[in-house]
């Protein structure tokens, strides 16, 4: 068994000049690590012939499979392709596939057929055709020796089309790629160096399998991958996850590629649960969560963002005496909050947060970061109260993590 | 006047495993570019030294400034500095300000000095320490012949501050970079195609001078950017804007680098005018953006998330009949939305939202993505029908967008 490694061009200025991220080539190396491929470079360049020329010998030289976004466009000078033809030392043709296909999808759009689309149709005579049903220019897939090279639009949704159900069944087919599993663990409330604490005997015992902490805003990801076809190793691979699973416990809320707010959603769901949310802390950043999910609607009663102390009063029902004394940013405060806004719904579950996001809004006494959140189900009750740092909307999505998290931990008693 | 160029190296696994973004080179792209020293490359390798040697070689042929992020964490085996050693022919030496100030930080932070904290202060000899204060590893700044390297750790807050405070100051004392203008239109509510066919006669009578159109999420960008000294077409440049801002007009919501609820919250203060929101269809969305910005509370009194029926009626007064008769996504609806939501909060201002995000939901006569909006200022209101896509998230996003837009409009009497 061979070890392959792949390379990433991505060929564009709007890269170079930093306005867009390069998210295309992040998609592509989480897809080809799945598959026991992994991305060993990733290289940026200009849409020039010998900028493009230069980069596929560098990539012939030191890669098995190159994959190269951008260049692919409806742009009159086409170097890329021509670029293309020179390196793999072949012609273009024009493809009578391609030509169709162009020609239906712009008269689906309603659009005239551009001689810059005919071009589209213009194909390097050695290359296989990769169809792009969504967009005007095929993706290619070219070989030099036991090189593979695909070319790919710079079109996201495109280029995801066509690694996803071509280009990953291409690589398969053709190259003996070691048997990968992965698994993922996803936690919340929990830094990383206590998380590592708590796993370090278990990593210690199992250093010939892989495990990545990798820190999120909400949490830390845990991420296992095994690439091998030893039994024993296998064995002991699945029995690591298990340990860690016992270990991390509590602070695990999903194993799948899911967030916290569409595993309460699960939860809310399996358990027919209704919830409202009171916010201030928070500012509607957990409704905004909320409401992400697709079938929230089925749970989600309302919400209320009370930023004055007269909303507070109004529709949550605190008590005018309560924010007096305690203040707004309080345990006294919060409980009334979460109280109130489940009476106000009605509502099986809810969740309040309360506090000063800053960066102005502190007292003498509550300084900017404190938060006070609380969560109810039933009768159940929990209230916590929140030291976060200075950046106002880090310390939003953190209370909001925490009020998911609080509300999860409650509909399963845990403690 | 020469034309320098770039390179930006990237070194470490997290981003070649596609899990970490690499949003580093994008935020160092857009620096660079604003001083006029375009990023030609980007090179993202992992860890070891023949790549890291490699990929210094081939920049030092090619780009006139390398600008290096990763690799310089406290790892016990240094891989990084001990090739930058080898690279620039010198050796590492103990710095006493990086040590002291390792040790004054740890402590700080109530940590025990590590082996590997005092490694982070071996620095190759010929290296100018480039200060890193919420950070243990120091950047370095270092020349071959003409060429400057500076190294600086991943972590994107650290090597943000090494680049604003101290990198480009370095760049432009030792290089003669051209003066350059930028200059920033942000749009919203025109499609990119539109935009463009409504400035392209200025665009083509000035055909030296580059604009740029950025899309985004909730509009279009164009950017300006002159690098001249000629007196003639700098007077060009400044009118070629004016012409654009008079032809874009209403479109435009801001000329600095500030999102459209900032510039809401801009009105608002100004005015003196306080607002509440009603959401449905946005969930949320458009009081998590408002409360983004500092200051917020205020203008902003309240928002309610009215998912259910019975949140519409109780807490903004919308009729059953109207429910009935018109149903929850309609005109009707929403009108009554933005009437109740005001009343309720006594405000000067206010939105609502009401819509099918989707992906369920639809019905035989109201499809998924129709959405109606309302804006209201004083006893001045505006209602409109939207027909947005299928995807729920960027359905809610277009939607937040279109209300604060429509609010920013009437505040503005702008029709």
């Amino acid at each position: 068994m061979k070890n392959y490694a792949a390379e990433i061009i991505t060929i564009g200025n709007e890269i170079l000049s930093g306005y867009t991220i390069n998210t295309n080539a992040s998609f592509i190396s989480q897809e080809m690590l799945k598959i026991g491929l992994p991305v060993q470079w990733v290289t940026t360049i200009s849409d020039t012939a010998d900028e493009i020329l230069f980069a596929l010998e560098k990539a012939d030289q030191r890669a098995d499979v190159t994959l190269v976004t951008g260049g692919l466009g409806p742009t009159p000078d086409d170097i890329t392709k021509n670029t293309i033809c020179n390196f793999f030392d072949t012609g273009l043709t024009e493809d009578k596939n391609v030509l169709n296909h162009v020609r239906n999808l712009l008269k689906h759009r309603g659009l005239d057929m551009l001689e810059s689309n005919i071009a589209q149709a213009m194909v390097p005579e050695t290359a296989t055709i990769i169809p792009n049903p969504i967009g005007t220019a095929p993706g290619l897939f070219m070989r030099k020796n036991e090189h593979y090279f695909f070319f790919m639009p710079g079109v996201p949704s495109e280029m995801k089309r066509l690694i996803t159900e071509h280009i990953i069944v291409h690589i398969k087919e053709g190259l003996d790629l070691p048997e990968v599993r992965n698994h993922l663990i996803r936690t919340t409330g929990i830094a990383e160096s206590r998380l590592y604490e708590l796993l370090r005997e278990s990593i210690e015992e199992n250093p010939d399998i892989p495990i990545a902490f990798l820190p999120r805003h909400i949490g830390v990801d845990l991420r296992f991958r095994l690439i091998s076809d030893d039994a024993n190793q296998i064995d002991r691979y699945v029995k690591f996850i298990s340990k860690v699973r016992s270990l991390a416990g509590k602070f695990i809320f999903t194993e799948q590629d899911i967030e916290l707010e569409e595993r309460l959603g699960q939860l809310l769901t399996e358990k027919k649960l209704s919830l409202s949310i009171a916010e201030s802390f928070t500012g509607g950043m957990i409704s905004d969560l909320i409401t992400n999910i697709p079938g929230s609607s089925a749970y989600l009663l309302g919400s209320a963002v009370t930023y004055s102390n007269e909303s507070k009063m109004k529709t949550l029902g605190v008590l005018s005496k309560t924010l007096e004394q305690f203040g707004a940013v309080s345990e006294e405060t919060v409980t009334e909050m979460v109280r109130g806004i489940q009476k106000y719904f009605k509502a099986d579950c809810a969740i309040a947060t309360t506090g000063i996001a800053g960066p102005t809004g502190a007292t003498e006494t509550k300084p900017v970061g404190l938060c006070y959140i609380a969560a109810r189900y039933g009768e159940k009750e929990t209230v916590r109260e929140f030291h976060f740092g200075t950046d106002r909307i880090i310390n939003k999505r953190r209370g909001a993590t925490a009020a998911l998290e609080m509300l999860r931990r409650l509909l399963l008693d845990i403690h």
